[in-house]
């Protein structure tokens, strides 16, 4: 590489020497520069990269670059994050890179589908970040990702619209004993209303992801913010909280249990999450005014909590849930569907959506939606042509489902 | 190992073929699992651990255990985040992790320094984040860190007081063409009393960071939280924006160059950010009621807005500010010091503030407070005994800083 601010940047990313202008060192420290200073393709640092970094670069046709430098490795390779056992959107398995004389790593990927898409590093065999990518909280740890944009999709970008904002809201749980926080969207307009009480949604994360997993991945804040503007859904306030919750000396579910709704969940969510909510924000504290989703695992506590305490909500989406092998409509949730035209009455919403490539939870949910149909249950199902278990998928949920609520 | 639920919890860690109970393998991969089942030592896994990951444990004592599961590494290292050049409160240099027949790396460190700690792993000479840690922004990239305990301290822990609540602040900037994101504090009481309105101080980060630093890192609102229930500092609103602001075209300053406030950056904060947060919150918009401090690169961007747009600003902090040879009070920041009597009578408050073991920083602090001094200007200059250019220090300085404002 010439001898010039990218290159000095370069080494500095190895060397932690601090030089006399330590400021200036210290702050490029690692700076994970201009790895190639010069594109003349049409690719463009991913917006998922840390600021400035160059790397990975999204092409328009949807491939992927990923380039690391790393010279004291042996081998680097390109890890997609797990998409419930079917192929990420990012690619079906690990992408080896190739090292140059520099010791700098490179791959480019096959088109990728639009989307968010987890992935890590394997240095050596060891799956580490990607010091080029923020990180999003999935698989119970710090996750690299890239998003790569759709064409033409933009109900999930910032626009010139007026915006909700989340805020970060602390409460303590006499249930688990800790301080717990939830991050709590209110509309565009919350504040300039003091008077305006609003509907709320409760919108939980999946499996191994946190509270941010909505807000950052998912985005819901500009998707919600656009479609109130659009006035295509009700200004609402939106609570998402970890989907995870234990009594002091109760272990996470042991491995190969599946994950089911926690029942200390439940308990937090129903008598201490919500009352919290309702008196902490403007809330309209009712169950035509109460709403829940949730993707994955957190679909499968949306339906456990909702149609069992179905005098607390009145609208419910499961994104995405996880297969229900046998589901049989007469009995499950303690025959909550068994009398239709009660349960039709008293539930304005029960909604399902899966994309078409998370085949196995797809066709679970189509299934679900059918034995519904059959026992009479209005429920509505809506498929995601080619998008998998992944959060292209669940901002298309969201998309679909918010603007149905609280009309 | 014993044949159990962490045993196989361990072996899940490597092994990523996705059983049939696919969602609890799902939720379980990589898990950073119980690695080493029984403790019957007096340590805790640290709070800044991912939810449920055992390393790195903290001792009584202050001393650190990591330990990481990297079968396929020759060599794994931890190493300390550098802090200005002298030694961070974890250690002076690297740590060479022991290897296990199983693969897994251990070390513990000798007493660490009570605070905030920012390390990475070393896997075969890359830098790389330790899976079992949350990550934070600094440096540039998302970077592990580990909190120590300071026995006795507990002014930024959360404490059963009224909270105040962190805002995700969304805006669009002219000057630089992008959307930009503020952190906004809002003090307890904020929404209940809608006809109130409140002080600013605008809060900067230091070179490498984000807005997630005085939240993250800081803890700044269980620090003011508890400051208000105290009545110890007034209710306040504190704005936390990037130090890092380019218009189109521009780069960031070149490796090698001094970090000096970007006036790109002055530009965005006075022009465009202060005229955004009025409109948005309710505040008192006036000099008197405008407050500004920032650590490190922070601290020197403050000093230059400030000092130059006393129009806008009469609270003035400086946390670790960068050394600054030849500070000349007479000359400093276009002659502002020139009329001591007339700068006293404007600017209430000009702090100063260092820990004894940032000597560098430290020397140059006290020098510049002795000028001061010396041209009659009023100021304050604290040290913190014992913490170096680390968060300790300026979790410490904000605790000083905040209760002398707005009085």
């Amino acid at each position: 590489m010439r001898n010039g601010p990218i290159e000095n940047c370069a080494r500095r990313l190895e060397v932690r020497l601090v030089r006399r202008r330590w400021m200036a060192a210290f702050a490029l420290l690692a700076f994970p520069c201009f790895l190639g200073a010069q594109h003349t393709d049409d690719s463009k640092p991913a917006v998922t990269n840390v600021r400035a970094a160059e790397y990975p670069r999204v092409h328009a046709d949807g491939r992927v670059t990923f380039r690391v430098k790393a010279p004291t490795a042996q081998k680097v390779q390109v890890q997609p994050g797990p998409a419930a056992g079917e192929p990420s959107g990012l690619g079906a398995g690990r992408f080896d890179m190739v090292r140059d004389k520099d010791g700098v790593w490179t791959v480019t990927t096959p088109p990728a589908v639009p989307g968010f898409h987890y992935y890590w590093l394997l240095v050596d065999g060891v799956e580490v970040n990607d010091p080029s990518s923020e990180t999003f909280f999935g698989y119970n740890k710090e996750t690299s990702a890239v998003e790569v944009p759709e064409p033409g999709v933009e109900f999930y970008l910032p626009k010139a619209v007026p915006h909700g904002e989340i805020h970060e809201h602390w409460y303590h749980s006499g249930i688990t004993g800790e301080w717990r926080r939830a991050a709590v969207y209110t509309p565009p307009g919350y504040d300039a209303n003091p008077r305006t009480r609003y509907p709320v949604l409760y919108l939980q994360h999946g499996g191994g992801e946190n509270v941010t997993g909505w807000p950052r991945q998912g985005r819901m804040n500009f998707i919600l913010d656009n479609l109130i503007a659009e006035r295509k859904a009700q200004p609402m306030i939106v609570v998402m909280e970890t989907g995870y919750a234990f009594r002091p000396g109760e272990k996470p579910p042991a491995a190969g249990a599946p994950q089911v709704a926690h029942s200390t969940l439940e308990d937090v969510i129903v008598t201490e999450l919500i009352p919290n909510i309702d008196a902490s924000y403007r809330t309209l504290a009712d169950r035509d005014h109460r709403a829940m989703a949730g993707l994955s695992m957190g679909s499968r506590q949306t339906l456990q909590i909702t149609l069992t305490n179905l005098d607390k909500f009145s609208y419910i989406g499961a994104f995405s849930r996880p297969p229900a092998a046998d589901f049989d409509a007469t009995s499950a949730y303690n025959g909550v569907f068994h009398d239709a035209a009660a349960f039709n009455k008293k539930v304005h919403l029960l909604w399902m959506g899966a994309g078409t490539t998370e085949h196995q939870i797809h066709d679970s949910a189509k299934a679900s939606h059918e034995a519904l149909d059959k026992a009479h249950i209005k429920n509505v199902f809506i498929e995601f042509p080619g998008t998998a278990h992944e959060w292209q998928t669940w901002r298309k949920a969201l998309y679909d489902f918010a603007p149905r609520l609280f009309r």
